[in-house]
């Protein structure tokens, strides 16, 4: 399938190394092709810089946000929340309209310091930003409640034990995502939580999240909802 | 011990019969104790009005906020969070200083229709704004994660096979709670977050939690952190 992946951090990374392993034919994108190839300061969480993935990771081709959005059939939205709406602008509404858009983003305001807050919450998300914003693109909220190497990997907690949620207008493209979750990552548990709206309850979970990142000592936990 | 109950709804009522059963002298409290013995109206989720309930429970006394709050060693507020303030002001804060106070109430504001969206979260929290306003109370967020049954019994779901949070500015309080968790209700698993800003990220868990009683069809449920 081509898949197409806004954003070049550690999330559309680890994304894009899993789905071009498993034979997609993947391109990630970034505002500016240019100064992402030649950039070598590493990402926030002290990833390596982007042109050393890259050496890795030939088989992945580095766009423009429009030209990902173009090539992908799927598009996935792994931008930083803040950034997220002015990046899938410049993708170019034209090229997400009818295209389900999997937006695993999470609107984290490090602006008041650590841990940090939500852009948005309560009576709002960015999930429904981002739908309101592009009203013809089937967005799917989804996997923003686990770390990038738990999203593609979840038996690597608890054996998979555990819980992914998805959420949108569209049921079709919510049950499409749910079935690629567990084909291309292995996700046993899929919760369907309805419209969009419910993203307000997937992206509040992360307030939580980030806190116990700290109890915890370590971001490789998920939620299991126990019956 | 002596406990003090702030609230008469079915998660006060829940604790008081639960801690009345294991031997502690409880005594619950309301803000009119005239009108809520003289009550006919059921409770908000279809529950008996408080005198029904009054009458299977002699050994449980209804007292004023501040005369609840009087008795108590130890203080649990479980009014509806809209009011919770308000109850804690009426309650006295010379009755209040020094004491634990279970906060276990969620600010959730029903004005904006269903399912709730919360009245404070994000940068501010419930838990957070009574410990400023009463700085003297050993305030500790916990239980609100789950709803009454579950609090009292949760070995109800999975066998107890899931977690409850404390939080809040005083470590001794923190553990002191944790411990009473234990003994009082069986809980297994607790997980101290911290300070009382914590009480952000427990709260935030509520918009998820009051959409997944509906997708889920059931309120006995509860999260585990699996890692």
């Amino acid at each position: 399938m081509k898949i197409g992946i806004i954003g070049t951090g550690i999330v559309g990374q680890t994304l894009a190394e899993k789905l071009s392993a498993l034979g997609h034919d993947v391109v990630i994108g970034t505002r500016d092709v240019a100064a992402t190839r030649a950039g070598t300061e590493p990402g926030r969480y002290g990833t390596p810089p982007f042109s050393v993935w890259q050496v890795q990771h030939p088989e992945v081709r580095l766009e423009s946000f429009a030209g990902t959005a173009m090539h992908g059939e799927v598009l996935i939205n792994a931008t930083n929340g803040s950034g997220s709406i002015e990046a899938l602008r410049a993708a170019g509404e034209a090229n997400l309209n009818g295209k389900i858009l999997m937006d695993i983003a999470n609107p984290l305001d490090f602006s008041k310091g650590m841990p940090p807050s939500l852009t948005v919450c309560n009576t709002d998300s960015l999930g429904e930003q981002i739908q309101r914003a592009f009203p013809n693109a089937r967005v799917v909220k989804t996997l923003n409640t686990v770390n990038a190497l738990v999203m593609v990997n979840p038996g690597l907690v608890g054996g998979g034990d555990h819980h992914m949620f998805v959420c949108g207008n569209d049921v079709g493209a919510r049950e499409k995502v749910a079935g690629w979750l567990k084909d291309w990552f292995g996700w046993k548990n899929v919760i369907d939580l309805g419209d969009i709206s419910n993203a307000r309850g997937a992206e509040m979970i992360l307030p939580i999240w980030v806190r116990l990142i700290g109890a915890l000592k370590t971001p490789m936990f998920n939620f299991k909802i126990v019956r």
